[in-house]
């Protein structure tokens, strides 16, 4: 991968089941709770356009908590709306086998936040189903509210990216007449994070490597300059319909490679580690477990 | 209709710009915000089972607020999960002329709270198209959360009921590849309300009427007891899938006779006003309005 710049991270995360959210640095976790006043949470942090600020103060102190005594939740899980767009990398319509021309808009569904869990949790494969799988993606989070967004204006909605691993239940996708709902709506069967990085810039995004690996083979390796739908459609499109809100999420499509394009299929089994990267931003690592 | 016993009726409405919640009385609106410790909205009150505590407090009470003073907002659209169900009553298959057999499971679909405005309020007619449309729905308001439900304990869970105006868009409902998320969603083109009754017992629901009349006409008629998929089973299914919370909504489908299924299609216009009704809960009525 090209060299990049370290850019600040932030990252919500539980110590002995006390919510926190802070700076990560090489060597552990600044704690930033209670410390910039008004800031409950980092969606507070967006809305109020307070990241950079988090950065700063977090860059000016030392780390609080060693890495092995947080769990990262899933970031940005706070209630906003979380827009996931389907079929945005190319050979993916191909993938569906359905004889449809490739589409003309974008597919785009909902995903409840409890359907997420964070870095370095497992991803759980349900009761329901043993076709667990998994999808790498990368997340925008917006900062600025706007309904008909021209794509002149888009970028600059936008206040954070992470990682999305959109895990998805196979079987359960298509078990009605349309939509995919239940599938994509498991709880904890994907994963988000494993931090936010402050967007400063197109260049954070415009062409970037994004890769799934399972157990250390790459599955899913694509560019961010190859996507269908570029990121300033999928904002100027989506708020068509929806006023978006600072805190929402739009989760930006798949490479080719999932594990149900396979021969025989490649589904996800206990034990298994998925890592989805994406230059600049980070590595988002899960393993997998069975529903309780 | 038949004669129903007059139950309880919980509204969130707005005056003079402040947002509260109250019991509704044949003389205007007993304000109950503030008056029950704990209680910051109604969605606090389905979460601590207080829904009946509410209405005798408010029974004791004189009206505070006319009618003509209050604005009604969308019940329960305080952030948690609100699932509709496709394709619930008998004909509704048919109606998509697809050569499709009738599905084995129900068609779901998230819709976000801002894609819904009160009682008395105007559905908005997008600037992005001319087709929006009405369908008459009946939603059941969660009051216990659950995993893997069975159908006999399903109505347990329920904490009250109100109506759904589940407006959609459609031109935009097939926009792509799957999912009708686009159509489903554009900002205030459905509504909530007009208010909750508290659910009590499986006679409020097991075989009531639906009706839907645009401007008097009327235009979906149709009986809970003739629903695809009944209550328990909705419920039980799922929570297979997603834990169901308090708070969350299932909008249950609607009867045959929406705009889009006559020949030619009779879309909603500024000026029209629809009248959802069902048997026991109540009567949520909605002008038209084109988006500023």
């Amino acid at each position: 991968m090209a060299s990049v710049v370290q850019r600040g991270r932030l990252a919500a995360f539980a110590v002995e089941g006390k919510r926190g959210f802070g700076l990560v640095s090489d060597r552990g976790i600044v704690d930033l709770t209670g410390r910039v006043a008004g800031l409950r949470n980092l969606k507070d942090a967006v809305e109020q356009g307070k990241l950079a600020d988090l950065v700063e103060e977090g860059a000016r102190r030392s780390p609080d908590h060693p890495f092995e005594s947080v769990t990262f939740l899933p970031v940005m899980a706070e209630g906003g709306k979380i827009i996931c767009v389907g079929v945005n990398y190319p050979d993916r319509n191909a993938e569906y086998k359905d004889g449809q021309a490739a589409p003309a808009f974008p597919s785009l569904f909902p995903r409840f936040a409890q359907s997420f869990t964070g870095h370095g949790q497992p991803l759980i494969r349900p009761k329901a189903s043993q076709q667990l799988d998994y999808e790498g993606e990368i997340a925008i989070v917006i900062g600025k509210a706007g309904r008909h967004i021209v794509e002149a204006d888009a970028l600059d909605h936008i206040a954070a990216l992470t990682l999305c691993n959109e895990g998805t239940v196979r079987d359960w996708v298509r078990h009605a007449k349309f939509n995919v709902t239940q599938g994509k709506n498991f709880d904890a069967s994907g994963a988000l994070g494993p931090w936010l990085v402050p967007y400063e810039g197109e260049a954070q995004i415009a062409d970037i490597r994004l890769t799934t690996a399972v157990n250390g083979e790459l599955r899913q390796d694509d560019r961010t300059s190859r996507m269908i739908f570029p990121f300033r459609y999928l904002i100027a499109y989506i708020s068509t319909f929806t006023t978006l809100l600072p805190g929402d999420l739009i989760v930006t499509g798949t490479p080719t490679g999932a594990g149900a394009r396979f021969e025989p299929p490649r589904f996800l089994v206990p034990g298994d580690v998925v890592e989805v990267a994406a230059e600049g931003i980070g590595t988002l690592i899960n393993t997998v477990a069975d529903e309780a």
